[in-house]
């Protein structure tokens, strides 16, 4: 994986437009009262993941704290256990009292999709999994979602953005558009290794047609060793990609000579389907998930108080005081 | 509802920065064939739903289309069938075809986010429900869910940027963080009452340090008139908000003579869990919803090419040929 | 519906070989002992169904009875009740015990038959309903069931001597075996049309090679007005025939001027998958149903001694004497 | 177990009356082509179970072939998975094309039967399990059923054709109607000693007309050491037959000295009752099956044309070329 | 029904040595304190049933109270909703605070069982359901179960008590003991006849020795017109009570001329048994009902302290004051 | 444990008059017909359990058996399987033929009282369980319920009678009556541990004003090392006591400086839900359990004649003669 840039936090979230209106009337009310104390506030999940969100939620507090305030944080892609407590800020409450709204949701969102997406890579047991869901998703967060995405294990992303931000390429076969508007598979594919640059794999869509094990066949007579791969994305209304399917078009692959010819499998893939996939043996290289990843639930975080001025103290329903957790490091 | 500003395009859409690669790749493609037909393109979603996402969608689309091509679409908030076609465009592929990954996406999330709100407000039968989920979603589109919650039947929302896109006026009570900071809720609910504008209404947070319903008359007590209401937000580790509970605080504070004091419930708060408070008939005047609006799976959309140049097509599994839908408004 | 041959009873059967053992040994004690008296032996169903057997039974009894013997019975196809009475003999029990184990028999299976077959018929709603499950039973057997389905309702049956049996005509499209011979589904139902009957209808299977869609509208287009219908028979493997594909398939028909060729689906066809296609409004004319008939348990029947020499007896468990039933005729 | 008669194929198998009718018409269609391809034809069931049919179909099938035909099977009464290949016929088509439906039913329906038998057997532990459920069948299937359940693993059967077929000798106690008849359990019983041949188990029925006990007990004091066994069959409106009855049928029978009299049971036997009774130490010698046996659904199997000529191919939704099992043994 | 004497409390509950001993230290602190202020008290039900218990309640209460207490109550078997208030006391705490425990108790004990055998009544359409429970519950309160069932809506109870108790006779048929001494149910049925007072029905137990048909006919025949029903109460080892055993025994004995004798049914009766037999038409006269009665679950009541010295109060979770209901009556 | 009293039989007991009628007919009967033969008869329960009552049994029958009577019992509080001969009684039988109802009545009320508290003891793994039930049963036998409570295991129980049938002291807290008429749970706390004996432990009701562990805080700082525990009896109104409660209260009492005070839990207190606090390590120290054990169903048991003047006998169903069981000792 290759370099990834700074996170970028947008202007409105800076200035404090996304927070919830009762932040900025605590901050009126504890200015008009001349308090600002030392505050320890302390960040957790509510359920099981893989920790994402972290250089976003970083880089929006860390110029907003002053020298002395402490920090404490675990790293970017950690497994963390329901209700551990994954960031610790100890400043003067009106430095970042502003900010909770914003870093919950950086959290949420992202844990709950790097989660999702960990659950994919897991059942894959070694097989490639990418990212393949930016369709689901309003496309402001669409590269957030790849990121997460590759955080929790994906191999790839479609989205250039979401790329960048991940330090990978983006990956991609070919849509349908561009087989009807060509009006045949073959041509369509032949069309593409004609002018796509050479380090993109030539893996090409078999179902728009005809039937799938028949496309796969003649693509591959047509272009020979050329042909990386073929992808599988039956539609619900045709029964979907079965089990059946991905055997028959292995070995009708097979029996035509193109042995070398990976299979991709997309469309309605869960880590239930990989996992039966798996579990039968079928011979599938790579799986394209999309609304599994990008449609998961945001894994809720919670801020606690926990501490005014080095005393302890909490909500009705929490316990007061720092709560220990040894995986914690100090960021500041 | 207020006036609502034009909506905002993020550069890195119209760059095409989001859209999936292989978009790119087939407008490589394509223009290396000098291929560039009349494409007729059918969106629609996988469920049904309350529309949304439909102003972003034309603002980004209509721009980038030749004068004579065709656009057709319903209004946002509209209610929509499973499958039912929301918009139509026929136009030269090349002209839009980069932005179907833009596209689909504006109409899941927010369609999502519109359709469980609608969802809520339907179940509270006229009581008032607010979008209190921002600190659930990515801060990028936070403001996004908020605009969408209140296209689904909220009536207001908690975040500055959503009410400002939505034409709303933010809503909000006060934080735990200020209850904790001040040390006692009355004298918070008293700093409070003394610094925020007038027409802010004074709603007191009355489970931080005591009994929700004890904390409930002392500060109807403190407050006398001047209180609009309390909010009720029992946390799960104390059982959550239970309907006896409401009961009770209702009839301690009308014991109290505190019979105008409104209750605003929140956490955890589900269509489920309302209707079960309004067939018991508890005594609720608004309900805060988070997690279920702000945690809304996506409704999947699918962008078909269903004729070129004028010729009916389609892939398998799909029926070629324009689909009927007499809602369609011609938008261009 | 023509003429049915009068019920042809394997020697075997008239021979007491396939009788119980006990049978045979009850009759060894009797004649020792020099007892035969007249007995009324009832005969009923544990379930409700459409009565089918007895002309075969009838056909195996009148002949071994008395004259002085009563039967009393009910008809071929009439719907009966749990327990309700469908046979009474009264005669010398020598004259007839021994034959309680094939009338039993001949009633079971075949009841049982047909009453699957009636399942199918209601669930279809006036569509035609074709009994395919030869396959699937003994062969000394297949002609009986194809028989009882049609008892049942269905409009046509598979088998020669079924169709004879019965008094219809046999029905059948083609094998994949002939498509495979010929490798390729036009020439294969162009060589059909050239050298079958003209009174056979030209139903022609397009599942074989190609996308189904695809082979439709080729087969319509060379056989024109030829064409009498196509049959989808999508095996499981390739997720079964879905009632999007029935859509599409009757779509793309229309699309090419084909609206006169009739949809026939098989595989898997039960009651429920009828009902559910019905209710989805599919555009289907013909079900071929198989195994829901075929593999249909036999709904077992009980023989009961209800009286000796006039006098009401009966077993434990089972009230003595004659139970009342004024639809039975008296056929002897 | 004893010799076995060759199987007896009827003639209107042989002739081909019982095939589906597209079978004569791709006979038609084939002929006037003049197309009389080699072709291999696999064969396979959809469950696991237990094979039979098998001498059937070969008795069908090899005087029909050319010699130079190539036929691999496997055994009759061998155990088979999911998918397994039980046949492999190489022939030019026309020399057996027409048997397809016949020699699918012989194995679905006898293989139906013999698992389930099988399926008893395996929970009886070593029990005696002897087939009662003729009286189910077709009598034309009856002798089939029963020779499949022997196969299956049963030790007995209840008709003479049925035992004939299996080389054993046919099982039975006595039926209700002889003690109606006779009009006394015990004296029904003392007649039967009569007259029945003495290698036939004097086997008594004990529930016509008094408890079960006290018959029990009442026929061995007056049978003493020439009773070899009671049958319990308990009708299902008296309770059926339950585990404490067997178990106080057993002692009482043994306080009256009548230790060596076995306890055969009948009625709804299951392998799940059998189970039940012997995971609760039921003292029972002997179980006799009926409906779970004799209405077994049946295992559906395929013929599917794997290659032409040689040539690999295989209708969609299939695997072209041979299936390698090595369990397969030649027999031409 | 007939005069039912005063209740008797017993003296170590009028003592209070059957308090929880919370009450007794309430006591001392209170008195060592000088502090008795005048508390009202509601007591409500868990769930809805059945009241009773409410005669004992009042018989404890009443003596204890001053002159000028207030005391407002339900009556004895009225219908009570979940919550709803039975019993108010306004009264100097120390008066009878002591009786808490006690008072919960008489009513949680009595309301269950009412209540059960309430349930069975009312699925009993009518026809006479008898407590025949006492052997499942403690004898000291034995004689309170069959009152209870009593206030239910039974017509009889077993013990000579609990008859007393509710001002009825007992009932009762014979026990399987006098059957098997007498060691013959036709000599034991004459022997009762013989010694009995003339006014106890003649129900005579049919399934000691024999089959119950069989008995229960031999019964009628010895007994005649003096035979007044048969108790059917075959034990679960013989497959209980069915519903063909009652038509059956019905039919054989109408056919034996003993229209006139009446069936009662017992052994593991429920409501869902006794909706069963009727929803089947079986021709029941009564029922005998033991441990759904006598093994039903207390409910569960509450005592809350509403008010002191007039003053509205309550513990947290309840509503302080008194609770409206216009259906309770002063009783003092 | 300290001396348990000599059983107290009730003189409706001992004189029968808590019978079933029918045992008084049979007596009568027999009388008249001269017969009392030696019987013996088998005492069993329906289900497994700890025995309880068998103080009571023989504190009934072995007064009224003659000196030759034979009587074989298993100990109090022994563990029993279903069906497992409790007690065997070889004796004329009229000398406790009457006294049927009565013994299984204490066998079946007290085994399930015992069995129930059995397994919240097992549940809670060595934390001490406490009885606490007497509010749910009739004050007749609160005291027996809590003698086999402790029977089962439980170490203590809240009524002053049950304590002394046990040979224990009383348990009990403070109700919240005595917190709501000092009406603060400081002060009532303070005059409590004025004025109760030395020896009673201090354990304070936390809940009944204010927030539990608020009020826990302040009672511990009031009465510093005297306070012995606290009990949490939070509502279901106010979502009960959840395991969060447990540990919050526990960290606060700890954080105050009180880790010597104990944590008592009570309300709806089950085996299930004792495990689940226990898994997941919350801090309680004893569990006050009513309703699960006070309201737990009886476990009936059955009394069988098995020999009569020494000979093997029994009613249907059951097996005649002597049930073997080692463990039953000779108790005359």
């Amino acid at each position: 994986m290759g370099d990834r840039p700074a996170p970028d936090i947008r202007p409105a979230v800076r200035s404090g437009e996304t927070a919830d209106a009762y932040f900025w009337r605590t901050r009126e009310v504890l200015a008009a009262e001349q308090r600002n104390p030392v505050v320890t506030m302390e960040v957790f999940p509510s359920r099981a993941g893989v920790l994402c969100g972290m250089r976003e939620v970083l880089a929006l507090l860390l110029p907003e704290l002053p020298d002395d305030a402490e920090v404490w944080a675990l790293d970017e892609g950690e497994r963390v256990a329901p209700k551990e407590v994954v960031l610790r800020v100890t400043a003067p409450y009106l430095s970042f009292g502003l900010y909770e709204t914003a870093l919950l949701g950086y959290f949420a969102h992202e844990t709950g999709w790097a989660t999702a997406a960990a659950e994919c890579v897991e059942a894959a047991q070694g097989r490639r999994v990418v990212s393949f869901g930016a369709r689901h998703v309003h496309p402001d967060v669409a590269a957030r979602m790849d990121y997460a995405a590759i955080v929790g294990g994906c191999v790839g992303c479609s989205t250039l953005e979401g790329a960048r931000l991940s330090g990978v390429v983006a990956a991609g076969t070919m849509p349908h558009a561009l087989v009807l508007i060509v009006g045949n598979t073959v041509e369509a594919a032949l069309a593409f290794d004609r002018h796509v640059a050479p380090e993109v794999p030539r893996i090409v869509l078999v179902d728009t047609f005809e039937d799938e094990a028949k496309e796969a066949v003649r693509v591959a007579e047509a272009m020979g060793e050329r042909l990386a791969g073929i992808r599988l994305d039956t539609p619900s209304e045709r029964g979907g990609v079965t089990i059946p399917l991905i055997y028959e078009v292995r070995a009708r692959l097979d029996q035509a000579g193109a042995s070398h010819v990976r299979i991709f499998v997309s469309g309605g893939i869960t880590p239930d389907r990989i996992r039966a996939m798996i579990a039968a043996g079928a011979p599938v290289d790579s799986f394209g998930v999309g609304s599994h990843i990008s449609g998961a639930a945001p894994i809720d975080y919670t801020a606690d108080v926990k501490a005014i001025e080095g005393r302890a103290i909490a909500k009705r329903g929490r316990i007061p005081g720092i709560t220990a957790n040894p995986r914690l490091q100090r960021v500041r």
